[in-house]
């Protein structure tokens, strides 16, 4: 026997009919003699059709506010889905956020989780009863009701897992678990049977969007055994699980793509202290996020500084970037919207050399481009024309990426 | 400077338009220098969606999430008023029911509230801010979400006011006030400027639902000033408040009348002790509430009974009463659908004699056969023949109701 928090995403219960699959799968977990704790999210479009609302009531919603109203979506679902259950006969109970209770920070739209009371729910469970939480939603110090951002009910999973040592938190999703690459646009990915938190983290942070990062680095912290899987059949997904000897056997776990990317050049920058910050001081404070920087050895006392920002900032960037030139005497900026960056992840790269060296060398058969590179000690990502991106992807996924055993 | 409860019901806050003209409101009444705090229902046809996805949800929904489902409604009006308030300038922050925190008996969907915790709502006026409080429900002993029934968001706003000790407790609504009697009737209907709590009480539960009957019962009992009005205009409605002697002048309030009603008769019911019990205890054990009931005085050892119940319980009433009939030894039963109740109102009946003789002069001069009579304090109901109810409530006001001065 064991107790397994179960998370269903929005789409998993977009209607009574999905949310009668969700009662079943419960049904049938507890039957199987498990103690089950319940996560759900919204109903597939209702946290927009809430936060469309807020942004119809008033230009600049309060914060504190929309977190009350967008909060309201989870309790229904919460609520609906207990309400089927104990249709069925299954014994059920809805807990919102306040009521487990979830404390979080003030931060509203953004709070993290700052302690969960588990002795409620362990009550609850003890008694027999499915406890079916609101997840995305918690209480703040003042008692208001606070949410955790997009995604946030993958990290009430996990953060609940946690508290109430859970066996695993399984996140019920619309695809199969975590693959190797986009199966969209490689053939040959497959499903990865496990996967580390480590790996996960720089997967996620890519776009691969499985899971929220948030709940990744909480899993990862609390060693909570996460399974990813699909809420349509039975079928085994994919295990976020600590770091294990025999991971290492695989060198690279993952292919994966970024197209959001610009890329700016400031040319002919001086190399003198305090330029790099009189340059990505105001793009910080103008809120766009720098995701790579280059910068060559200087040469004759100025360098070629290149960096990359989401592609809706551009503009915005680019303008910015122009008058800053000009105050540090730079000699110009260039710019390229259609770019990708294309990483490999694996754990495997701290112990196997070579892999840059290979990557480049793949690339290179196929004649596509290396404009910039960036390493981490398990991630290599490399920024590319855009339009070698699929190509790229499937080769580097070939060369790398062992076939299913 | 005052401290004001102001109610705005499911039509004044159906979408954001009518929540903006309700916080327009809400910022003239401060501007004014008064303290406010505002109770919101769901925007009209809410409270229905969300009880009929419960109703599809399981053929019994459980009572407890049912409440936490519909709960979300208010939650969501208080969450866009704040938002439109704040977007105007007017500090405001909306509350739930367990914040505030308003705390009910756990008799999910007709909870009793217990106790208000004033000590928040006093620190949130204190600093200048507009409270926004869902209506509608409050937190039972164990933590669960509550709801008040039907209407609920009335009693919420009385119980605040009580609480508060609040200079005046405001509805608004899409009336101007409470009337003499139905308008669509009776032409020369027209606006009290007062009426006594009693005397609300009696026409609300003939069917006036101008305000929930349990708010008034609450305003009575803490003595709150009650000031029904129009959320269209600014004109004044009508108060109900405290008897005064001022009202003594006028001996009827009000007359008002209610269609739903079906009687019965049970013919030669035998006269013995305990009869009447084993009449109506199956009955109430039905669910069928008994209104009316008038049994005369024993001739030959037999006498006849009848009683009036909901026209939605009368086949369901008839087959009990025939099984019962038997039981007892009754000689028959007898039954008609089309009847209405009439009643007129007013505390000057208690010391202005002959007003029921009056009443029954001037149906008889109608030619209007009463069938039954009741009597209260301050109340007298008869019971006709349905297609009379219009013709009798129009004599019945020009006869006792004196027009405005």
């Amino acid at each position: 026997m064991a107790l397994l928090v179960q998370k269903y995403g929005g789409t998993s219960v977009a209607d009574l009919e999905r949310i009668r699959h969700v009662a079943e799968r419960i049904a049938r977990t507890r039957a199987a003699g498990h103690d089950v704790v319940v996560v759900v999210s919204a109903m597939a479009g209702e946290t927009n059709r809430l936060l469309a609302l807020a942004t119809q009531a008033a230009a600049q919603p309060d914060e504190r506010e929309a977190d009350a109203l967008a909060a309201s979506g989870e309790q229904v679902t919460a609520a609906l889905t207990a309400i089927v259950l104990r249709g069925m006969g299954v014994p059920a109970r809805s807990f919102q956020g306040h009521q487990v209770r979830i404390e979080t920070t003030n931060a509203f739209g953004r709070a993290r989780i700052v302690r969960i009371d588990q002795e409620r729910l362990r009550g609850v469970l003890g008694g027999g009863v499915v406890a079916v939480v609101a997840g995305f939603q918690g209480v703040g110090g003042d008692g208001s009701i606070t949410t955790l951002g997009r995604g946030g009910s993958d990290t009430s999973a996990v953060a609940l897992a946690a508290a109430l040592a859970a066996n695993a938190c399984e996140i019920y999703t619309d695809v199969d678990g975590v693959y190797t690459s986009d199966p969209r646009v490689v053939p040959s990915a497959r499903k990865l049977d496990r996967i580390a938190y480590d790996e996960m983290l720089e997967l996620a942070s890519l776009g691969a969007k499985v899971l929220q990062i948030r709940s990744v680095e909480f899993a990862k912290r609390y060693a909570v055994p996460v399974h990813v899987r699909s809420s349509f059949h039975d079928g085994e997904g994919t295990w976020v699980v600590q770091e294990e000897s025999t991971m290492e056997e695989v060198s690279v776990a993952g292919v994966a793509a970024d197209r959001d990317q610009a890329k700016l050049t400031v040319l002919g920058v001086p190399d003198r202290p305090g330029v790099a910050a009189s340059l990505f001081g105001p793009i910080a404070h103008a809120g766009i996020v720098v995701d790579m920087i280059i910068q060559n050895v200087s040469a004759d006392g100025s360098t070629d500084l290149t960096f990359t920002v989401p592609r809706g900032d551009y503009e915005k960037a680019c303008r910015l970037v122009e008058t800053i030139a000009r105050d540090i005497a730079a000699r110009g900026v260039t710019g390229q919207l259609g770019i990708a960056k294309v990483s490999i992840v694996g754990l495997g790269m701290r112990t196997h050399a070579g892999i840059a060296a290979r990557m480049f060398e793949v690339l290179s058969a196929e004649g596509i481009n290396i404009q910039m590179i960036s390493t981490s000690e398990i991630k290599i990502s490399v920024v590319i024309d855009e339009k070698y991106t699929e190509l790229a992807m499937r080769a580097l996924h070939d060369a790398f990426v062992p076939p299913a055993a």
